[in-house]
């Protein structure tokens, strides 16, 4: 057995999977409450001893434990940057610590690049040699696939889709830099947007559950999120001429006017022969994507892979 | 031995080199008189049975002829697509027709790509894992190094940087699409920006000249070809997270203006620690870098690498 465990902003969560990534088992817990990195990484200590005992299986039945990370992690060493979302964790060797106190193989990555290994090894990008994966939420990130192979880049800090720039003049971007993606249709410009349009708060649930009955303002949302995704897309698809663009993230949910947009502007603006050949479609494995790429991350790095 | 070959829309030049790609011997005649595809494949085939008899040479210690090619390419099965800028050539089987004239062993691919492999393997991009090779001309193209190989895409068409998107909207380009960062930078664009400020058509050697000098209105467009460049790069640096980025192709003599605007937007737009590790260097090469990619592809090619 292995267990693939996805760590946010939110919520911590735990996979118990057989070796053909079946999930046998799941627990959750917020991470809300956890404001020193101490508590967190006691708190994924505990749900990994506890995931194991609760199934009646012992340690030397478990293969590995693989963790998604929600920033910058040089997977090879183990080590952790920063999380741009949770504060505290600066230059931590995550790996070597929760080996010691689990007397397991642990492997850590980023999460954008779980999602990926996920979509290319059992969902959505099954088989392909070259895929971009690609999530929406609060940040616009990606996990690239080349030659079938997961792709980190020189200092494991490819895939950044959301910070590509679509315009010479824009909204500034959290990243410092000027009219990313990001900058267009992060999570909190939707809502913003959403705001001014219904003149209320309004959740991007309610936004996507609106859209999806025919609320022709909502429509129009998602549209334009569609359209500066396709935007980026198209720049990525005329370099990288992939096989798949594949679309995961909350919002993904919102329905059709998002990825129809997204392939209309890629049709439109990217080269003919790259247009034609990329399929653009939604994540398969929907929030469990993250659990299952670190569950096949530790697979590999057990060598029984 | 082995013979590189880049056919261009002006020139078809041709390399002997040795195992090592030290250039032995060369040759070059315009293909501005060979309007028929049927002329200028006999033209190769005279060219290199002349460069092996005027270097006292037999064909077998010719170990293969590389070819690069102004289009896009299959270089698996040899198959030539089309060339945007020479009329004639559709769906020609490249490889085998000159394979079976020659009797060597024939491979070709993309000048892009070839240009990409040289400086991968000899010039400015040696020892690194990921670089794009992007070369500035007419057209505005790239050869990506990922992981140390060539990275190709899944039809053979990747790289293309010079059909990046800037901005939402913008002056048409040539491919179909919009504000693509050839529409900006071609070379017909540099030099319709250079007849405007001087009030007189210029060439691009004397625009890289009078920049050189410090005339400023030179430099301002060299300037404004960087800028662009860089804004398409910031992306491609955040997207990919590479080593280097060399430049290539007539204008990157332009002398340090282009270069070190490029620089500037990069640091500006890009992500810090993606920005932070690429350096952005001229091609090594210069114009041999076609060549000597040909030859690398033939000795790879020839299993005797």
């Amino acid at each position: 057995m292995i267990i693939g465990i996805d760590l946010g902003g939110t919520n911590l969560k735990l996979a118990l999977t057989d070796r053909n990534f079946r999930i046998k088992a799941r627990r959750m817990i917020s991470t809300a409450g956890f404001l020193k990195k101490e508590d967190l990484i006691e708190g994924i200590v505990i749900s990994v001893n506890r995931i194991i005992d609760d199934n009646g299986l012992r340690k030397n039945q478990i293969l590995g434990v693989g963790i998604g990370l929600p920033g910058p992690v040089d997977s090879k060493s183990g080590f952790v940057h920063f999380f741009p979302n949770i504060p505290g964790w600066k230059n931590v060797k995550l790996k070597t610590l929760l080996q010691r106190k689990l007397r397991l193989p642990v492997c850590i990555d980023n999460d954008a690049n779980l999602m990926a290994l996920a979509e290319h090894a059992i969902g959505a990008a099954r088989g392909m040699q070259n895929a971009l994966c690609v999530t929406l939420g609060t940040g616009v990130g990606a996990g690239l696939v080349c030659a079938g192979k997961l792709y980190r880049g020189s200092t494991y800090a490819a895939g950044e889709i959301g910070h590509v720039p679509l315009n010479e003049k824009g909204p500034k971007c959290n990243c410092g830099g000027i009219a990313c993606l990001e900058a267009y249709i992060g999570n909190k410009r939707i809502a913003k947007a959403a705001k001014a349009a219904f003149r209320k708060d309004i959740s991007l649930e309610e936004l996507s559950a609106r859209a999806k009955k025919g609320d022709a303002k909502a429509i129009r949302i998602w549209q334009m999120v569609g359209r500066y995704l396709g935007l980026a897309l198209s720049g990525a698809v005329n370099l990288l001429n992939l096989d798949a663009i594949v679309i995961g993230g909350g919002v993904a949910n919102a329905g059709s006017s998002l990825l129809n947009e997204a392939r209309a502007v890629v049709k439109k603006r990217a080269m003919s022969v790259q247009a034609r050949h990329v399929k653009i479609v939604k994540a398969r494995l929907g929030n469990d994507g993250g659990m299952l790429g670190a569950a096949i991350l530790a697979r590999s790095y057990s060598g029984r892979g």
